[in-house]
């Protein structure tokens, strides 16, 4: 990680005026509810009184997990680079979600296992850290050199959108197994039993359900040991989960606004803050899914969700929902009349 | 009402077509959650397994209240006014959601008590009942024929903008006091008692919400033989309440979308269903607001609402920010790909 790594404070004197401002306009006080923080709070992250939205981007890294092969998954390994695939000719939910919404959508190849004939297709960029990782049932997922190959990876990608003008980066990941990772995650750096962090995925069944467990219980006792967050990282993460974390701490010290998506997202959001805590200023939760474990995290890190929509799907598509709410906040702030400019009476 | 009403069946077999349809595409089945049941609802309203939404339209209906001289709001009853000139001028809170979703805007002045000097301006249609309802901890707020005129207004607002080819419909309102006019429609036609159905309105502190309960608690004993839901309308409605569940009956003969905004609009589409249950099928819930009562009227509907963001506005706020998640059903169903078409392998 970059030495020089600082995450500018908030203003607190801003926050004040932006108060000021919401309370101001023609409506009851408080009235806007959850608009209401947002809009502050992106006033906050871009340190200004008339906040704006720019090139809103997403970034979709995609990697494989050696964990997959001990059967926590209902879909087989292969189906990562065939969504990789189909992200690039534009059908998964977040392509249609990003067309919606304006977004500009990247594929990042940070450790796909299966060969992908399409390297040089534009809109994916093939930055393999590995053929996939690890089974961490056996061995620490990754090295700890991997691991900041990927966090750097992912420090790049929102480098690269902010030199073409984004200030709201939204991530999101494709890994057949990976809610696996971030259970083991979650476990290890909130300390609660990793049978509390364990989930359907992408829709195990009740005897699905109780293996993962089985094999994730048996993963944090072997590694019973790793309790440094960046450690922890290594030992349990993906080169996505990696690349998000990288990702996650590049964008706050920027002042970007990280638009977050589900539970392993939140669980790379996580592992950033453990390392900087500061960087949860500048996280926006974009949904609670349906992912056992998710609200709990959400809880663990003081996050209040935008959507509660039962999604369950990865790949940043709730966060690309969630966004024109925060087009809303934007709007409200800069559109609306005050009570005095509209001659509106105040309270009786 | 029209007496050859007729709101037309949802095609079962359809339905049984576009679940085939959701659980085809490319993401784990289920994984999109709510999306997938709104998908299906948009889909059997407009009859189709290619639904699209076109020409939004957003009918702000505004009118006034003889109980708030009861003194059950926070505000003066001239704000009514005041906020159809906001409305107008473009500076309320309605007005920046619908620029962002391409909401064709409408103002209905449905009764408002104070003189508006505006009435020949653009976008507002100038067609009062009455200069606000009658107090109702006195008199009945309306007559049957006023009330009939009310709904007729609402659809006829609605058939208008159906020519011009809407098919979602939102409605909004405004009307101090209009709280107190929702909970004691909640309160009848619920049979729960009504100081369940009482909350802060525009920003009521606890006596005045004590008070308010007082107020309506003695209005519920005086009318305690009221109970045909016309009847109910007429007795607690307001102009505003009555035209949105005229506009509501209209617009399911139709087929169009209703997009339901926060406790008074809901409180309206309760009067329909309890005149034609089957209106709530073109229903879509935006939110649930964080004014009492919503909730427990929502669940009363069987009603599952989309957004969750602490919102008590109204104005059909909460309606046009929940309008960007309907534009996701329509497009997920329309241009995701399936497994078979992207080649992406179904379940291990």
């Amino acid at each position: 990680m970059n030495p020089s790594m600082h995450i500018p404070p908030f203003d607190e004197a801003l926050r004040a005026r932006l108060q000021a401002a919401v309370d101001s306009k023609t409506k009851p006080l408080g009235a806007l509810g959850r608009l209401e923080s947002l809009a502050v709070q992106i006033g906050l992250i871009q340190n200004t009184e008339t906040p704006a939205l720019t090139r809103p981007a997403m970034v979709v890294f995609a990697a494989d997990h050696g964990i997959a092969h001990a059967g926590v998954s209902a879909y087989p390994q292969a189906v990562t680079a065939q969504m990789v695939l189909n992200f690039i000719a534009g059908g998964a939910a977040v392509n249609v979600f990003c067309r919606q919404h304006g977004f500009a959508l990247e594929v990042v190849n940070a450790g796909v296992a299966a060969p992908l004939w399409a390297a040089d297709t534009p809109g994916l960029i093939d930055a393999p850290v590995g053929p996939g990782t690890r089974n961490f049932a056996e061995q620490p997922a990754m090295t700890a050199e991997e691991r900041d190959r990927a966090m750097a990876l992912g420090a790049q990608r929102v480098a690269h959108h902010a030199a073409l003008g984004t200030n709201v980066i939204a991530l999101g990941e494709m890994g057949i197994a990976n809610t696996a990772s971030a259970a083991c995650l979650m476990a290890r750096l909130c300390d609660v039993p990793v049978a509390q962090c364990v989930g359907r995925g992408t829709g195990l069944d009740d005897a699905g359900v109780a293996h993962k467990r089985t094999v994730l219980e048996a993963v944090m006792a072997k590694h019973a040991d790793v309790r440094d967050p960046l450690d922890v990282l290594a030992c349990f993460g993906g080169f996505e989960v990696a690349a998000m974390t990288g990702a996650v701490i590049e964008a706050a010290q920027r002042r970007m606004i990280v638009l977050v998506d589900g539970f392993i997202a939140t669980a790379a959001v996580l592992a950033a803050a453990r390392v900087v805590p500061d960087v949860l200023r500048y996280c926006v939760f974009a949904h609670v899914s349906d992912e056992r474990g998710h609200r709990a995290l959400l809880e663990v890190l003081d996050a209040r969700p935008l959507l509660s929509l039962s999604l369950r799907l990865g790949e940043g598509s709730g966060a690309v929902l969630a966004y024109p709410l925060l087009v809303s906040a934007v709007a409200f702030l800069r559109e609306m009349a005050t009570f005095a400019s509209a001659g509106v009476s105040e309270r009786a």
